[in-house]
Formats: C-alpha cells, sequence, structure tokens
C-alpha cells in the first residue's frame, strides 16, 4: 500500500484560515498586520518565494510592503534598511529574503532586526530563547515567532495526529533554517533524534533505524526507497529544480513504497513554510497591540 | 585494559594556565578581569561552587565581586542586582549561580544580563548565535562565550586528541545547560549527534550505539557497563552526591572495563567548567578593553 500523502495545501489552508479569523479580529481594533519583505537582488527563484508570500499575506487580510533592494547594496546600508523598519509602525512582521547576494552577510542583518517583529523567526535571540524551553507545549505557548519551515513541519505532523514522542527521529541536513531548530522541536515533543549529515557514516542505516525520517540536505532524490524503514513517517523538506521539474530530497516513486507516510514536493512542507510566515506576523501584530513592547522586547 | 582515565584536572590546568598569562597582558595594559558571583539563598551544593569558583578566579589573577543575596529577594530585585553589575566596570564577567530558590525565575535573569558579561554562557543571544553557526571552528572563532560545562567537554576531548569527526556521539540528557547545548557542538565538530532522554525506547541499545557516549542525566550509576560499546569514549557529567561519596552518572568500575577512555567522577568534568568560566571572564575582559561596547553587543 502506498504511503499516506500528508497533504501540506490543505493543511496550510487550515492554518491560514484560523490566521484570516485572528486579522479580522485586530482589524476591529484598528490594527491592520503588515508584513514587509526585503528582497536584495533579483535571483529569480527568491523573488517566486517573495511574491508567494505576498500574494498569501494579502489573502489573509494584511498588508504587506514590498522593498527591493539592488544586489549592490552595501552591508551597512541594507542594516539601516532594516532598522528602519523596526522603527515603521505599519509594520509588524519582517522577513529579508535569504540567501543575500555575495558578499552580503546575512548574520548581522538578522541581528539587526528587532526581534519582536522576526517574522522568520531567525533572530538569534528568539532562537536562543525557545531553544532553551523544556517541552513543545511550553514553546508553542511561549509566542516566540518559530523559524517557519521546521514549525510547519511540526504542525504538518500535528494536523495528522502523528505523534513523535518515544519515536526515533533521523533529521538528514544540519542548516540553521531547517535541521537544526527541528531537532530541538522534535526533542521538546519528546522524540529521540539523531542529526545525520555529509560526514555521517553508513547513511542509509542510519535512515533505516528512523520512524520519522526528514531529508533537509538540497540533494535531488537522495534518500532510497530501501533507506526507509517499513512504516515510517518521511518528511521531505527539499525543493530541487531539476530538468524533470521541482523534486524533493527524496525519491518519492520509491520511498512511497516503503513508508506509511510521506509529504509530497511540491505541495507538502513548501505551502506551510509560508503559512507559519503569516502566523508568526499575525502574532506580532497581536503582541503589539495588547503587551508594552518594552517588555516583548527581552 | 581499564579505559584511559581522562583527567580533568590536568586538563583544567592548562587552560587556567594560559587563562594566568592572558590576565597578565591585559594587567600591563591597567585591566584586572572581574568576575561577579551572585549566589541567591544558602543552598549548600550552591554555596561550595560559588566558593570554589571564587578561589580558581583569585588563583588565576583575577578579582572576584561576591553578591550573595537572600533567598526571600523578589524577582525585580534580582534582575536590578544584575544590572547594576552589568554597569560596573569593574566587572567583566557575571554568574548567577543555577538553581535559583523557588519561586524565583532563572530565564528573565538570565536576560537581564548584559550578554558581553555573560561568562557562564547562558544568555540567549548568545547561545542563539553560536548555534546558528556551521564549524567548531566557527564557534571558537566566534569569542562568544559558550556554556561552560559543554564547552569543558570540547576541550578535554581536544586536549585528549579525541576527534569526534565522523563517529556516533549520543547525548543522554537534554538539559540546556549541557545537553542540548553539548549536541550542537559535537554537531558542529562533524559528529552524527543522537540526543537521548527518558522517553527514549531501548536506551541501552542507543547507547550501545555511541561511539563517543556523554551522560548527563543526574542519575547516579545509571549508565552500565554492558551498555558501552568497547572501546567508546564515555564523558561522565554528572556529580550525584550519594551516602558513598560522589558519584557520576555512569557505573565507573562496570563502564571502564569496556570502554576505551572515561572522565572520572570527580576529577573530570567538573574542573573544566570551572576553568572555561575563567576563560569566558578574560575573553570578555579582552573584547571590553580591544573593541567598542556597542558592536559587542549585537
Amino acid at each position: 500500500m502506498p504511503a499516506m500523502v500528508l497533504d501540506g495545501k490543505r493543511a496550510a489552508t487550515c492554518v491560514l484560515s484560523h490566521v484570516s479569523e485572528r486579522v479580522l479580529v485586530l482589524k476591529k481594533r484598528g490594527v491592520c498586520p503588515g508584513l514587509a519583505t526585503v528582497l536584495v537582488g533579483d535571483d529569480p527563484a527568491s523573488r517566486v518565494y517573495v511574491s508567494q508570500k505576498i500574494k498569501k499575506c494579502e489573502a489573509a487580510g494584511m498588508v504587506s510592503y514590498h522593498v527591493p533592494l539592488p544586489s549592490t547594496i552595501s552591508q551597512e546600508d541594507l542594516e539601516s534598511e532594516v532598522r528602519r523598519l523596526n522603527q515603521d509602525p505599519r509594520v509588524h512582521g519582517i522577513i529579508v529574503q535569504l540567501p543575500l547576494p555575495k558578499p552580503l552577510n546575512p548574520a548581522p542583518v538578522l541581528l539587526s532586526l528587532d526581534p519582536c517583529k522576526d517574522a522568520d523567526g531567525l533572530h538569534p535571540h528568539n532562537q536562543g530563547r525557545w531553544m532553551a524551553m523544556k517541552s513543545w507545549q511550553e514553546i508553542l505557548s511561549s509566542k516566540i515567532p518559530l523559524p517557519c519551515t521546521p514549525a510547519g513541519v511540526m504542525d504538518i505532523l500535528r494536523q495528522n495526529n502523528l505523534s513523535v514522542s518515544g519515536r526515533h527521529a533521523v533529521i538528514l541536513g544540519r542548516s540553521s533554517l531547517v535541521g537544526k531548530p527541528l531537532a530541538f522541536m522534535l526533542l521538546a515533543a519528546d522524540a529521540t533524534v539523531t542529526m545525520a549529515h555529509s560526514q555521517t557514516k553508513n547513511l542509509d542505516d542510519v535512515c533505516r533505524s528512523a520512524d520519522v525520517l526528514v531529508a533537509a540536505i538540497g540533494r535531488p532524490r537522495f534518500v532510497l526507497g530501501d533507506w526507509v524503514k517499513s512504516g515510517a513517517v518521511v518528511v521531505d523538506v527539499g525543493i530541487n529544480r531539476t530538468p524533470q521539474g521541482l523534486v524533493g530530497d527524496v525519491d518519492a516513486p520509491g520511498v512511497s513504497e516503503r513508508a506509511g507516510a510521506l509529504t509530497p514536493v511540491p505541495g507538502g512542507v513548501g505551502p506551510m513554510t509560508v503559512a507559519m510566515l503569516l502566523q508568526n506576523t499575525v502574532q506580532s501584530a497581536e503582541k503589539f497591540t495588547t503587551n508594552s513592547r518594552t517588555t516583548e522586547a527581552l
């Protein structure tokens, strides 16, 4: 029997419908949640991602403020631009689309963000705070903005009633956008978590030991069907452009024969990433209206 | 053949001798590195730990400023005290001895620390920054203060030429003081890392798969000899007071028969923790004297 398809579009619709309701409540209080999208240079993939975010943002009733910047911008000017958006009261969330063109350095740009407007959940201050927390419930209750892709993975699992507690999760890939934060999220949800990567020996054996396997390495069709334990939950975070179109990090036809459940590419984790971005933004707007800014800033 | 003993006292002496040299250089420039130790209440174990830190601090030529506070202090007053130390130019590092007496909440106290004076390396801002970095070398070069116990584990491995690259490290325990940061340090050093804990199934089998096994769960003699792969490196972070004296989280006699190398308790990771605290403090003092404070703060 082929794997159950974990439909990310449907899961994202569910998140976005709740986001839209919260936007309506805010608008009744006179607040219109605003998302600023900073796009440096003209990388075609980045342009597509940003335009999708803007479209979904407006569909949810929020306002987007698009800030396109030339690839020749200096590090200093880029950081000033972010600081200007920090001060703009119409803006509740800010994203700086990554990767940045060379030689721009993303780390100081993320640090220049107001942690309260960190719609991508990538500010070290925010990551350091939730990563120190004990349980996934505590993390969610904290209302700290979480990195969107791993938070989207957690939510697609939750929506499909796939508990990870006591199960062995193997994460392929150790990026700071996906692999590392997802490891701590799954750990907080009581999974036993293994972080594997290019230096891991016997990678196929490590994958076969997983009850939950997450592929986030950016290599098309890297994970083969016989690397997967029968019945395992497989989450494919990869989005690779190939001559055959978009494919994930797993060989979907082969993996689907063995896995119990699988996220498709496209239509799996991707839509959830955008949904979590908008959820972070509406959550920021709610915090700005209900709390004093100072207590939230620290 | 019994396991090689990874002598933490000797390794700490080596770190501290380098720290003392750096203190001398600073003193020649008119700067005397200062460590403030904040101790709330009168827990006997905490008092012992703090007095050890003060003793080692002064032995390394630094000045300590001890700040004992009553267990009845309010959350607000404790945070004010930390902010006062943030402003004190004689103080380059601050520790708040944990655990705090109830009902004090440690998280906001850590947030009230100036990240530049974070001698324990526990401020979320600092943790978030180094955790996003790719390699252990990049983390070390960043000069961000690192949490002392896991940094001490990394250094005792380094001093004994025990490379973790490509090896399977299993960490028992997921505290934010040890297990979680150590997982990311070992990962940055190219280990394949598994985080195991109380909800992990077949814990003994998971331990037997480890080339490097770290026990940090606070349960006396929990890890038995036959849980250890022959020749594995075993790091015992536990310090448990029992009627038979201080014992670690591993059953040392049994584990020593199988392991290739083992840190003793006492005299293993413990002395390294204090050494790394003083290393963080001298590093802070160097940064305060060579850089402008503003650029370091973010």
